[in-house]
């Protein structure tokens, strides 16, 4: 058997960085404003019942900062659902007045470091998980991140039951902030630049830098954690898009 | 003789991947759309006549995420056939409306880690894969990769004989996912920025990643690989193609 | 208890850096350049008032080199208002004119690493600088930086203990430059790709030079410091804008 | 006296780098697209008079992928003329049409890692290595490269001895390849972002392959290479120009 | 007292780099075009004014390769000074034509690894370095530079008897090219991304190399040298203004 910890896939996710031409939309008339903002919205209404149909979930965050006006997190049973969302944005009004800034492409995660004899798809606790429907938290955090393959500090030159300890005190510090922080972990190996995303999602954005900095200090991040952009932002509910984009 | 492993080479490939123009594209009339999509199915008729006649082979996926929209993966006898396939793509109606934004050159390449004795290009299954017809799976994953060369990680400085030992290794993780993933590996020593391009196809997504990740853990990958980008796509068969372009 | 120190938190911060699109700005009538500043000034009065009533603080520099032609930075108690401020000044007129260059999101810090005893929060010099007004000082000089995790130079791995002694003295230079050189630190764990931002005010513009140079041979910054690109900027108040904008 | 190897310096070279716009280049009449080949052509014209003289040489290659459409190698015997050269055609019509995307400066060099007590400039050889007049091969290869500083690979900290060992038995691996590839070597050390330029002519495109992959097994590229970007491309013969630029 | 060797510190240092955009500059009529070149011409006259008059220097390049096509490098004892001749640049009628594509913010620099007792800013020969009036070579070399922290190559732990003796031998490498190569060293650690840049001027533009390359093999170098882009370029004297930008 393989060195390899299992994991266990969930739904594939899709995020999605855009800037806003503000520019280009503020030369354009308000009908035809209205016209996009009115079909973007015909959009999410259609996440909203896939995601009530549990088949699902979607979040969309205006991100503070240069890197993007608005970031959309896709849920999707499979990749072809993501291309299709991500196409049918594309060709939307609304997408000839933003820029791609940045996406990232994974699936639902999570490290079976656990106890071997029961069966994790059974577990009804780890099918929330695998399939969740994102939070309406006020605050989001999204990175990727490797684990670190650099002369002693090699991850994947460990033995499984060094990766295995650690990987449990590491999850102890994220335990502590169970209430304040959900965390959804996203794999990527052999889908995007990075192994893993996360995405953080809090009621209190300073909860986000308590919960990185003090994982910083554990062993798995101190030495073997290798970090990507960070994003930051604020939830954008669907009654609020028209006030986001008005001009 | 030299420390290097003997390759055998195959057909010459070129990824070329693109990312279409929606709002320039919807901008122009039904008509010159049509036109434009003819011109381009006329090419690939082309290329399905070159491959009939195994004098080369093609690939069209679609791209998930902000990377590219799609990307032709071609196979041809000479670096001359691929510089003019290129052209011929870049001057027609369909490439007004695309942006270039990632290529690799390489050639299809098999690891000569072999035991000696037998004229390899005599061999009908070594040929199979030197001058592959490219399957039509619904999934593709492709990267670029270098051997490491970095203090005590270094490949380059490794006698033969560990090298052998640990591609042959390798290789049998590769071969447990024999009938789920095919790999053609593409050398690209002298072509392009890293030392080789792979490219997987499958039916099932999911099998990169597990792929991917369990080879990390293998000491090639995890002590000397060092990875590019990663670019994930769906299947793009002719006959979506006016769909996937329908605005 | 974590190995990780405490930190105080305060305002959170923006920095916007943008290039003035000069061709574009001469090429309207000085009518809509006029009322683009007018509109400009306006923002600047509201943040003045808010400034006022110590709900936040700004800064406003002209930056030297290519980098950008101006930085804002900006003080507030919530994210949201960050937000709120960027949208506003990205849908204003002047916006139409400017190119982002750079951005860093953070929030007013201070690492306590200071005698156990006292809340920190009731101490009105703590305070002051957590929400600090900025100085109206001749230059500024911004960077990001981080703490190195590099083989044996590894600074999340170093015991609590050790990390302390060697901020203390790290900070004894800074003391040094008490009066010379204002320093507002800002963390950004969680929130943009480098752990602090820092934020140099002085009304000479070497003491920046000297300060980070002495500090380079500070084991802090000479082992662990990592350190991303650099602005130096001269202050631009209000009565000169219309004078930079001039064309 | 220092432990720098002497080096033979002959003509000045630029790499010029260019991809076309092809929409603008298809957007003009034939006519106008006339009539910049033809100021082009006359500009090779021009250059051939020079290569004629012994004045200097010059390459012209369609690159394959996206990095560039095509490559001009120039030599020249001053810097000024190199300038004049690339100013000259920065103001053409056919340059109107084209992204400059990548250059490289530098000058032919020759190590001089041999023994003493000859003058190398009196030798014909000699000569013709630093005045070369390229040949038409059929395939071309560009690359640039530095040599190590890094820990205990540290090039320039090697005794010369044991620089001038490792030299001459990669070296050797090159000459093993005399009569397939013809190599220019370029110094670049103070002229451009790495310290030599490699430009690779052969009429058999597998031999770049072949002999990049060869020396990176050797001491000198495994422990001391570093790569930067590769360009590969088919001899773009002026009668076939028309041809390349057809639409 | 700081293990920080002490500076001193002279003008303030702009270089600026830019691309002329030839199609534009082509689409005007050659009245706007005089009237651009006789505006600027205008500003080296009143640069020349203040050269004359020992309060600041510069220097004007045309750069070899697509990196730049002319440099500006200008002196001036304030920071102000060099924003406002930035910004009077910015809003010519040339800038127009022109795409920023470097810049370098520094200050005129002397390492003061010297023995103590004497007062350098009454010595005549440091002042004539600290206020350079920059020569009218033929050539000219820039690069930016940071001395290494790198594990065991770390220049800032090293004590200050090692940095004073390697500097001692790097600066009498230097020193044989007295005549040859003037340099002039511009610190910038808090000013601009790299500790210092290095401006070359010579009549001979071989001796870039030969100095750089000899300087490499110097342990300072070699050990601890890191270095950034690389520029060479050819005197634009001002009568030879309209001719380069004669179209």
């Amino acid at each position: 058997m393989s060195e390899a910890a299992q994991t266990l896939d969930g739904w594939y996710s899709l995020h999605d960085f855009r800037t806003m031409d503000w520019t280009l939309w503020k030369s354009v008339s308000s009908d035809e404003r209205q016209a996009a903002i009115h079909e973007y919205l015909g959009m999410l209404e259609k996440w909203n019942v896939t995601q009530s149909n549990e088949q699902g979930s979607h979040a969309l965050y205006s991100i503070v900062g240069q890197k993007a006006d608005f970031m959309m997190m896709i849920l999707r049973p499979t990749m072809e659902e993501l291309n299709e969302i991500e196409n049918e944005f594309n060709k939307s009004k609304l997408a000839e007045f933003t820029i791609p800034v940045h996406s990232y492409v994974s699936v639902v995660e999570l490290s079976n470091y656990l106890p071997a004899g029961e069966d994790p798809y059974q577990n009804p606790q780890v099918l929330a998980r695998l399939y969740p429907i994102l939070p309406k938290a006020k605050y989001v955090c999204f990175y990727p991140m490797d684990k670190r393959r650099q002369g002693n500090d090699n991850w994947y030159m460990l033995p499984m039951e060094d990766r295995r300890g650690m990987m449990r005190s590491h999850g102890m510090i994220g335990r502590q902030y169970a209430g304040k922080v959900k965390q959804v972990i996203t794999g990527s190996v052999g889908f995007d630049d990075y192994e893993w995303g996360v995405t953080l999602f809090s009621d209190d954005v300073l909860q986000f830098k308590k919960l990185v900095y003090e994982m910083r200090f554990d062993e798995v991040s101190a030495r073997f954690g290798e970090f990507g952009a960070f994003f930051v932002g604020n939830l954008l509910e669907e009654d609020k898009i028209s006030k986001f984009l008005h001009v």
